[in-house]
């Protein structure tokens, strides 16, 4: 038995192995080489050496090749503020949680910069990862409450976990831009600017 | 001779006027009383007794009824922008931009409640006025640079807007949740947060 959500079993006369993070890079690639629109899941598939089921099973869509490496950022970050003790200054532990959910493979560094590059050309496909969004706010609302000693519910927690999600968005978007290091300081840089306040 | 963007001019047997912000608000408390999955554009139509193709000049998808009421918001925050002398104090130049914005007639402000709760349960309705959005992050933007004296491009322009775009859109879903009031003391206090900083 398998579960629903479990990778496909090998199968005969299949690719033994699919590494969805390769896979995701090459169309990222060839998203940027060739258009977003102009490139289709069969060219994907045909490119990655790969069945069109097999691609499917990975990537249900178009938007989910874009969005695909997001999660474990967002589960990295959650790990940090899970784990941070409650002595350790608010603004040092979200700067420590950006650093290491941000700390990147030279090719999900590639794979990260040309996915922002895309959803800032495409604004549909934020739309899109609404889900991830909103999985990431969750997290920094559970953080901000205990930190701040409020109800997850109240406006200043919702708001900045707002503020701070978003921050974090649109520094990746200009890194994407205008920056050839890795992502992390730059966020960083971002997210201080709205805990200094204007 | 009329533009593409003039409303339909009057023709024989159709209602004489379309009221497009009461045909909102008609489809926005159907969608409260009956779901918004369930009720359909012809259900609406018959709701204001126009006629489909007249529904569909004034707003040609489900999702249109829903953000229909947003530009007029985004035009204040403008004009209050662009008019605002250099002199007055950041903070209470956004606070006003806030509130006058805000400032909605009675049936205006049940719309506006009404969105904003159906934005919080289909969070797929948000991605779609991710125009009106980018409008409003474009007004910021450049209100920003030229208060702050920096290039629009630059990292903490873009930061801050985004930061404070969210403040705003993240404090009218907790009002349209919490508060009876009108909106524009809610808005303004979620601004603040952001610009006092954590």
């Amino acid at each position: 038995m398998t579960s629903p959500d479990a990778p496909p079993p090998r199968r005969r006369g299949r690719p033994a192995d699919v590494d969805p993070e390769s896979v995701a890079l090459l169309a990222l690639r060839r998203f940027d080489e060739h258009g977003y629109e102009q490139t289709t899941m069969d060219d994907i598939a045909r490119l990655a050496g790969i069945g069109r089921r097999t691609l499917f099973r990975y990537f249900p869509s178009k938007p989910d090749l874009v969005w695909g490496g997001v999660e474990p950022v967002v589960g990295r970050m959650r790990a940090v503020l899970d784990a941070a003790g409650d002595d350790e200054p608010l603004r040092e532990v979200l700067a420590r949680a950006a650093t290491e959910s941000l700390t990147l493979t030279p090719e999900a560094e590639e794979a990260t910069r040309r996915r922002m590059a895309l959803m800032g050309t495409h604004p549909a496909l934020v739309g899109f990862g609404l889900t991830a969004i909103a999985a990431n706010r969750g997290i920094l609302v559970g953080f901000l409450a205990r930190r701040l000693g409020a109800d997850p519910d109240a406006l200043r927690v919702q708001v900045l976990a707002d503020a701070i999600g978003s921050a974090d968005f649109s520094a990746l978007l200009w890194w994407a831009r205008h920056d050839d290091g890795p992502p992390g300081p730059v966020v960083v840089a971002a997210m201080d600017e709205v805990l200094r306040g204007v």
